[in-house]
């Protein structure tokens, strides 16, 4: 048997979904999730009880374009044919978009790695039936220089316990964001925020903080004495779920 | 009762639909259509049973963001606030974008008018989730400048029974293409074709047969001797009805 044992490969997959109908990624008792999804399909496939882990947990309703999930197996199957094979099995708001081997030390949430979110704001007159799956609708016009002006500000290595759920259970509340940029497309406006790693709805709270300068409810100086109060309650509200894409994901191997 | 008819108004709704979940614009005794939540809806609203007249009788799983529907009504709820009630009943993947009203003579389908119909195809290397309810996937690479070089020869006035379901009940299959244009930004392609109207399926099978084009199964040339055989074993295959979104609708009042 232990000869076996030194077969097992480290498979790492790149998942897409549609998180709507989904109660986030991170396998619940009730209710389907993405990672139940992928060790159903995986087990059947392979015929032995898999348990991926993945390197972001995103909440219910948020969408992914490259979330990662690992899994070992002893089967033979070529790496780069799981892709193939999972899609043919898997929900068609769930795609594998690669498959690949990697070190079999290799964990998605230790290693280093950049993020980036995009949140996607729809300011049309009415809600656009088309984009709401994906975006979030707002009625109030928002002004896209005061909102890029305030994001300046969060951009750097802080403390950002005023932007993050009182549930976190993260052992630290500093983060390191390297990139906020706030853009618009006719009524199409999209907050990219980059950084190695995010606590808990850290990307909504500064969304919804970020809407709420764009709507002038606050000047843009204010975000920076909201993150040095290192208080939730100062901070705006979370923005809801349904706007927000894990969009990138870049790691070295 | 003579003096209430003449106060009978016609009013116009926008419409906007995510087509996914629909059997189609038109009422069926069996099945949710556009028009029958929209009938709904609107005999709750004024107590009374409203039946719209459509422009468009779009297909199962087409979108639109501006089909039109008129009705009549002695109710005395200003125009413009139609929009607004009729939002707050309707499912949330069907948004009333306007309501204004017209003159009583009004009908959206004998009105001369300008349509758009985009065809969205999504050309990455795995089916996007996120992409799939409003483009058509496919796995094969397109050649987009042999796809304009065909659809250039659409263009104009012609008998388009090559294009069009054999099930039409059209009186003549003659129709004027004002312009087809077909665009590549990244993994997206859309065709748009502009006209005065189009027959049914006709912009589907356009786009599948230009699909063909862009795969080089045929020549772009082939496509003008498709339209001069007036047979519509001859043209490609029907495209799938979740890529096509009715886009522009453009007439006089």
């Amino acid at each position: 048997m232990d000869s076996m044992e030194s077969n097992s490969r480290r498979i790492m997959l790149t998942v897409a979904y549609d998180g709507t109908d989904y109660h986030g990624w991170q396998y619940q008792d009730n209710g389907k999730t993405i990672e139940s999804e992928l060790n159903k399909a995986l087990s059947t496939l392979l015929n032995e009880e898999i348990m991926v882990i993945g390197a972001s947990r995103t909440d219910a309703g948020v969408h992914a374009l490259c979330n990662i999930a690992v899994f070992d197996t002893k089967a033979s199957i070529p790496a780069g044919k799981f892709a193939y094979a999972l899609n043919q099995m898997l929900p068609s708001d769930i795609r594998v978009r690669k498959s690949e081997e990697v070190a079999v030390d290799f964990h998605p949430r230790k290693v280093k790695t950049r993020k980036t979110y995009e949140y996607h704001i729809d300011c049309e007159e009415f809600p656009n039936p088309i984009k709401q799956r994906y975006s979030h609708f707002t009625y109030t016009p928002l002004n896209v220089s005061l909102m890029q002006q305030a994001a300046n500000d969060l951009i750097g290595q802080h403390d950002f316990t005023s932007f993050c759920s009182v549930n976190s259970t993260a052992l630290s509340p500093v983060r390191m964001i390297t990139d906020i940029l706030v853009t618009q497309n006719g009524c199409d406006i999209v907050i990219s925020v980059t950084g190695n790693g995010f606590l808990y709805n850290m990307v909504r709270i500064i969304a919804g903080t970020l809407m709420e300068v764009g709507r002038e409810k606050y000047p843009p100086e204010a975000v920076l004495a909201m993150l040095e109060q290192k208080d939730r309650t100062k901070a705006g509200p979370t923005a809801p779920a349904c706007g927000l894409i894990l969009a990138k994901y870049e790691f070295d191997l």
